[in-house]
């Protein structure tokens, strides 16, 4: 490896080339100083290397490399190995395929189940995808591969992504779309962070200096390159200004020019360009030689083996699974044979190979299974098909779920329903075998709803990668114990996701007007229930959880421990969900907020107690007032979930929480000041003493207290408050912000 | 009357003395040009003129004056001759009462069902709120008193209501929150506006620019004053530059003080001085000598009447309702003894008079009905009591609602339920009663879940004014018929609420983050049902709607006619609503939008044509692009509707609607060039002709014009499209443009 190259002797220009691509995936060298050229491709969930030379941009054709499973799926996980895992091999085949940085991966929060790119995300809970994508680019970087947490910040659309404003006030960015990257940042130090196409508040991300400097580096500490994502640089000088290092993809040259030409006139102070360029020179610790390519089928196996704990089971009646190599089973849909396994867009890998779950399932059963379609071009003739075969066996396995051309990047779906043709065909089957398993496949979330309730077990393996045929037959079958939890609600209807009233917006502008209410923080709030809620997941075991113990440990952290065993007769992996409810503070707290979790591994009988931290952070709110992360002094619950609808166990802390100085001004309003401790006697004995006898009788006071409560004392003391003197007000604001400057 | 009198002769301290009160509620004589004070009280639907001197504030101790209906009531009235009668009625109060100016009516939208102060305004749809509040205006004007169209603009919480800042965007403003207001001053020349207290969009609307000058005066061409409520003004300079002309009240000549210097150092122009100076003078022409006195006792008769045509007969299985005086009914709940019929803080009238419906109904019968509070000191006895009387009769009629404390000015609910123990009450009773009425009393909207099933009939008066008691006698009994229909959703649950996410805010900003879809616009759209939807109000007797023609008649308007029959054998009053539903245009339109409405007197087997006219604006939406009304070309559904859920009658027109020049720039999106009908070909044919052969795949250009159709053809041509002729793109830019200004 190298390390950061001197640039200190070269020309402007010459650093200045460094602040872009030399063509459309790779930065330029600098011969002179040493400084290679580094190649810089799509992710996240496999290597997406261009065939061919790198001079414009190809989607289609592309070198092979594993296809892993999806952050869609990896959120399911809930398991920050399997993210690890992904992130090594990945690492491992970028190295074989001549790549330094792969673009991933990607934490944006799916704020609306309609998001065109979800499965390209973890979740909609913002700890979920931070613990995540900080395991996948250790994992990767450990490998010598540089990572691109995307995208920075307020991406979660694809419609007008290019244009649109994100209208997000401050304590929802801090609370719901920032903290995975910070996580990220903080945890895991990412070669890159990349920044979004989108504006945010009405600044394009790639020219946002408060985004990208003020918080990312100066609050976070990040001091590896800001990239834009490719094309979303609008006006070079003032990206560089804000943060923005490296311009993707070359732009022949223009932008530099104009960085050149900014610095020679003065708009721009040189050190930017030295800082960046040195940011960029830096990355060639990156540049690790190419290693002797990879272990195809270990990796595959690898992506088989990681599949498998992201599936989830959602329903499972009268234990209809698992199967067993004997259950005589018809086979049904078209996925069983030609799986959907990854979504559409930028990060659509070549695998290697890819396994049909049909395939699987009749090596795993050891015979032949009879097999339809049930839906092509004669899907009446299709569907009769397939009800014969499901009349004829013991359990009908349905593979329905969305096809490649219903979701991808650069669109958003407008429903989550199922094609018709495949609702159709499960209300058909389920009415003719005598037991149903549908199994998913989907990038985005889809409506169960109009089937559900006939059918026994739903599997869902949202998009499982190259190898998710053969871990869902593992599932089915056994092999493999389901251990996937929903990282994203399932709605009973689309338009009870709290966004939906202000998604995706219109004319340039998109309001989040849910605010930190996005997801199941909203339908929990709202008491509104889903079909199925985040966090919920089933598995072929059951697990009894006891013993929960809150303590305040230090300063306003906990620590929980509880008891989980395993009560079944099989080994399975175990999601331990923490929760924080409470109503403390100036803010609307969500009901309920994931804060910790930790997935563990249980032999059949085995107990384990489980420890897990719940930091200041757990407890605080982003108060736009003091400008920083403040824990309400009050109750607070410990819950230990299910799912995010269904409490097990709870303990109530109180903590201590931050002693804000209440400093008034004559902004304040006069509820402020009479409810203030020292100042709120003192006026009262001013106005008593002065008020003439004729003054407003007690109950005049106590409505207009009432009325005028949240005026301003500024205009109180003008307006209505003749009595008020104003030196005393004057003492009071002096005497209070001395309280607030005192030790 | 005195017309305008000439200040010019004035030096710039006399003029700016007018620029604020003399004390709490009049503004200064200047006796060198004959001007004299004018005095300026509460209202809205009463006068509220504070006994004694004006010099501070009073509240609870003031001149008698007639209760009518609050606007919640005349809001269900759907009738502008309730509004107009109301108007005229206050008028000659105030003149009797030596009031030149009464500020009133009040027209913010119900964004939400817990605003503290519904009660006081009429609904949740703009223009039944316009239409409204335009006939008040006129009625009180012509009466030769001012009035004072309030508050301007989107006050639409108590909540820190001095402080935070409504933060809505321009659309929302203009469709829902600016249109009532817009109706009242370009219709009917309301003497005054009065600014609100809150900000919009970060500005204290005292200092609002935008509102104050560029829509209202600019735009709707306002000229008379805009006054502040009651410690309002911030900053006394800004205010005046941004279209404030009178402060309200005395801030004992510092807000005079701080203009004159402002003036003199430069910082205002003396002409802003002149021109408010002017417009507070021309208010002169509402200073008629005092009546003498009012008739009271004909007012109470009036508002008796009134009274009859607001309420609301939500609910009326078998013909429970009317009674008759045979009927033996027991009349149960305070309410019936101690009417609730106005709301708290500055528009509490002392009333002449109060009728319990007690009293009234006991007269209506023509003998003594068995009467029990129901609730008390001792809640269980009363209902014991309540319960053996209902058990007795044959119909229960129970009086339920909201207490005086339960809402006022200066703060928002946080519920929507009855107290529990008027739940009960109803409960007990109606398992005792054969058949039972329930009678509702309240401000805001309130819950009716958990007992209204079990009832037989609802009539909801909301508050009725001083004489309601007799009304809803009379309405009971059949002496008058129920026309009322309900201007405000009344939800299943208040989380149904499209604002319930966002509703207040916090530390100091409120996000309307539903936008247009307010009240039943959003309900309707996400397809949740409500309790009783707006609109909704039952007869004694039945119409038949028929014959519906839609027809368009000129530049984008639409003639819509309908017929209407009284199948009943009484006379009634029937509200014909009229809404328009379409897809049309670049923005989300709410599923159906009230945009005609008309109430007829219909005899028994009476049968009219009703005409009504459908304007541009019936059909237009507000462009943030264009800055203006647009008609998009497209389908319009003329519906005739019993309410918002529920379609009688349509008709679908196709409109030309307003054609766009379609102008491209450089920041317009790729897909907008290449779907443009003359730039998209000619930049199709310069990328053949110039593509080298090894160019993008035929797949790779499909993918990609999927996900970079939103990018801003400035950073494609820069990015992705080298192959674009920078001279091609120039010329097309100047060719669109100028087909855009081309006649």
């Amino acid at each position: 490896m190298t390390d950061r190259p001197d640039l200190q002797g070269l020309p402007l220009e010459r650093k200045a080339t460094l602040l872009s691509g030399q063509d459309f995936w790779s930065t330029p060298p600098v011969e002179e100083v040493g400084l290679p050229s580094l190649v810089l491709t799509d992710g996240p969930h496999g290597v997406r290397r261009q065939a061919g030379d790198l001079t414009g941009m190809g989607i289609t054709d592309n070198l092979p490399a594993t296809c892993f499973p999806p952050a869609v799926a990896v959120g399911n996980s809930w398991d920050p190995s399997v993210a690890e895992r992904i992130g090594e091999a990945i690492g491992r085949e970028a190295r074989a395929l001549g790549v330094h940085v792969v673009l991933g991966p990607g934490v944006n929060i799916k704020r609306s189940p309609l998001g065109g790119r979800n499965f390209e995300y973890y979740s909609e809970d913002p700890l979920l995808s931070g613990v995540l994508a900080a395991a996948h680019v250790r994992g990767q970087q450990a490998q010598g591969v540089g990572a691109s947490v995307k995208h920075f910040a307020a991406n979660n659309q694809e419609t007008e992504r290019m244009r649109t404003s994100a209208e997000v006030d401050e304590r929802t960015l801090r609370e719901v779309y920032l903290p995975a990257f910070e996580r990220v940042v903080t945890e895991a130090a990412p070669a890159t962070v990349m920044c979004a196409y989108n504006k945010v508040n009405g600044v394009y991300a790639s020219q946002h200096r408060w985004l990208l400097t003020e918080v990312l580096r100066e609050q976070w500490g990040f001091d590896g390159v800001v990239v834009s994502d490719w094309g979303a640089v609008d006006d070079r000088a003032a990206a560089l200004a804000a943060g923005l290092d490296l311009q993707m993809p070359s732009d022949s040259g223009a932008g530099d020019r104009r960085v050149v030409e900014a610095v020679r006139s003065g708009e721009l102070d040189a050190a930017l360009v030295d800082a960046s360029a040195g940011r960029v020179a830096a990355l060639a610790r990156y540049a690790g030689g190419p290693a002797d390519g990879f272990d195809a089928a270990a990796h595959h196996a690898l992506a088989r083996e990681l599949a498998a704990g992201c599936a989830v089971l959602l329903r499972n009646e009268n234990g209809t699974l698992p199967l067993s190599s004997d259950t005589r089973v018809a086979v049904i849909g078209e996925f069983a044979r030609t799986p959907r396994f990854q979504g559409g867009g930028s990060s659509n890998v070549n695998a290697t190979r890819v396994d049909p779950a049909l395939d699987a399932m009749r090596e795993l059963a050891g015979r032949e299974l009879p097999f339809a379609p049930g839906v092509g071009d004669d899907a009446a003739a299709r569907r009769a098909e397939a009800v014969a075969l499901a009349r004829d066996a013991e359990v009908a396995v349905v593979f329905v779920g969305l096809a490649d051309a219903d979701e991808s990047e650069g669109f958003d779906r407008t429903t989550i329903d199922l094609p018709a043709a495949q609702v159709e065909l499960v209300r058909a089957v389920a009415a003719a075998a005598p037991r149903t398993v549908v199994v998913l496949s989907h990038g985005g979330v889809v409506s169960l709803e109009g089937w559900h309730d006939a059918v026994d077990a739903v599997l869902d393996g949202a998009l499982l990668g190259q190898a998710g045929g053969g871990a869902l037959a593992d599932l089915l079958y056994g092999v493999a114990n389901p251990s996937g939890h929903l990282a994203e609600t399932a709605p009973v209807r689309l338009e009870d996701s709290p966004s939906w009233l202000s998604f995706p917006g219109e004319q340039g502008r998109v309001v989040y007007g849910e605010g930190v209410l996005v997801g199941y923080r909203g339908l929990v709030t709202q008491g509104r229930p889903a079909r199925y809620p985040f966090g919920h997941g089933l598995s072929y075991t059951t697990v009894a959880t006891s013993d929960l113990r809150a303590e305040v440990t230090g300063d306003d952290t906990v620590t929980a421990s509880v008891t989980v065993t395993n009560t079944g007769d099989r080994a399975g992996a175990h999601v331990v969900q923490v929760y924080v409810s409470t109503a403390a503070g100036p803010v609307r707290r969500p009901s309920r907020e994931l804060r910790a979790f930790t997935k563990v591994g249980l032999g059949p009988g085995e107990s384990r107690e489980v420890v897990l931290e719940l930091g200041r952070r757990a407890f605080a709110y982003w108060d736009v007032v003091e400008s920083g992360w403040v824990v309400a002094p009050g109750e607070y619950a410990v819950q230990v979930c299910a799912d995010a609808e269904t409490v097990l166990l709870e303990e109530t802390v109180t903590l201590a929480g931050d002693e804000l100085a209440r400093v008034l001004t004559m902004d304040s309003s006069v509820a402020e000041w009479f409810t203030h401790p020292a100042a709120g006697p003192a006026l009262v004995e001013a106005l008593t003493a002065t008020m003439p006898a004729d003054a407003a009788s007690p109950a005049d006071q106590a409505v207009m207290l009432q009325m005028i409560g949240s005026m301003p004392m500024r205009r109180f003391a003008a307006d209505f408050g003749s009595a008020l003197p104003t030196d005393l007000l004057d003492r009071l604001v002096a005497e209070t912000a001395a309280a607030r400057t005192a030790p």
